[in-house]
């Protein structure tokens, strides 16, 4: 999977490589997405992608709490904390992280149960750690490359929203709330980052790097559907200690 | 998943807990091990086995030594050193690794695609970087107690050489040399490892990290399998960039 590192390619070419990297390796690809929207899973199936996903939500300031220690000076730091703020939110201003809560309440799952992190699939759990130790153990262009997905998540997140509008009668425009800002917070995270990438990849090796980060950060959002898909959907064989179905409703036991 | 650490147990209740633990997690369980073992695998699905469990089986001295630096006196690491040198053989001996290698040739992939690592599945290897990244952060109480799956081994092992030499024609004695000396090192190194947990869980809540550790390992082994499953056999999809049936065959391309 790796590019034979022998040319150093134009700023232009770089970029319509990592675009080409999400055309054939993001997860609008992935049979899980086109469920989702197509409104053609159950409640408990969205549960279930709600349940997991919390875990990533929760664990992205984590990862830029990491590379915010790495960028090593006031400008980039400024710039980067934005991505926390936002997640995290403050007093006067809901961030990323509770308006997931929002979504999992709105689909009717117990708020303490999600929170503790019990009943997530261990492929998510695997997946999403890979991702907080890549931005720690790699190099710091390696580590905002991976963030580079964004470019493409802004149309996802547009269909998606539509669909799971339109299609399912337990969720609303409140439920899906997080996804309102997400968009233009995207563009500008993405925007920044692939402009540091383009600057800074100034070797074949440095961009070879770049785009190995971008494809290994598909791969952990691909493999999160992956086991989503393999447990709840088909062949449904759910692993043993994770949720299932009928588990932590809100108001329910929380085991 | 965590126990509720309220009470001390007996030396005789942690083991036996420990060892049901195995009885309901272990990957004897998951059905791709069934699959394997009673000869309803195809050849291609056999080799999709062998390729992404060389990843795990070459990380295995790489968390054995991370363990070793952390064992802090002479006598632990004259006996845990073994494992490394059982998986790593010597100029006289094949190690674990080397066998493994044996068995993907017997297969019939290309030997530099399975030293490469390139086109195992993204699960392969969360679940097993989880794995290395679970010995350097835990305790070393915790990072003994993840190897403790080698107490179910044995049985497996058997059942599975006898099943896969009975239904595989294109596997032979030779293609399974890893096993034959497993079941014996197993033993004796789970009896070490075992002893060693029961001795130094003296609080209810070292027993339950134990406890815990030994489920996240049941869980590294399963998520293995559950992508394998899930790229190979139902529903059959193949994530971008994993091997694909009649890549690498051995004299062949190897991409």
């Amino acid at each position: 999977m790796r590019e034979t590192a022998d040319r150093l390619m134009s700023r232009e070419e770089l970029e319509a490589a990592l675009r080409e990297i999400g055309a054939t390796r993001y997860h609008h690809l992935h049979p899980f997405q086109t469920l989702l929207q197509d409104g053609r899973l159950n409640r408990a199936q969205v549960q279930a992608w709600a349940l997991n996903r919390y875990y990533y939500q929760a664990n992205i300031p984590v990862k830029d709490a990491y590379i915010l220690a790495r960028l090593g000076g006031v400008e980039l730091r400024r710039e980067w904390r934005q991505r926390i703020l936002d997640h995290d939110g403050s007093d006067t201003e809901r961030g990323g992280i509770e308006k997931w809560i929002a979504l999992t309440d709105g689909v009717g799952l117990d708020r303490a149960f999600v929170e503790s992190g019990h009943g997530i699939l261990a492929g998510t759990r695997f997946a999403v750690d890979a991702y907080v130790h890549f931005v720690r153990e790699r190099s710091l262009l390696e580590a905002i490359a991976s963030s580079l997905t964004e470019l493409f998540s802004p149309n996802v997140i547009g269909v998606r929203t539509r669909g799971m509008l339109a299609h399912y009668t337990f969720i609303s425009k409140e439920t899906l709330a997080y996804f309102d800002k997400r968009p233009v917070q995207a563009k500008r995270d993405s925007d920044f980052a692939l402009d540091y990438c383009l600057e800074h990849a100034t070797t074949a090796k440095e961009q070879a790097a770049v785009m190995d980060a971008l494809r290994f950060k598909c791969q952990v959002l691909w493999a999160q559907l992956d086991a989503l898909y393999y447990a709840y959907v088909e062949p449904g064989f759910i692993p043993p200690d994770a949720w299932r179905p009928g588990e932590a409703e809100a108001g329910g036991e929380t085991r």
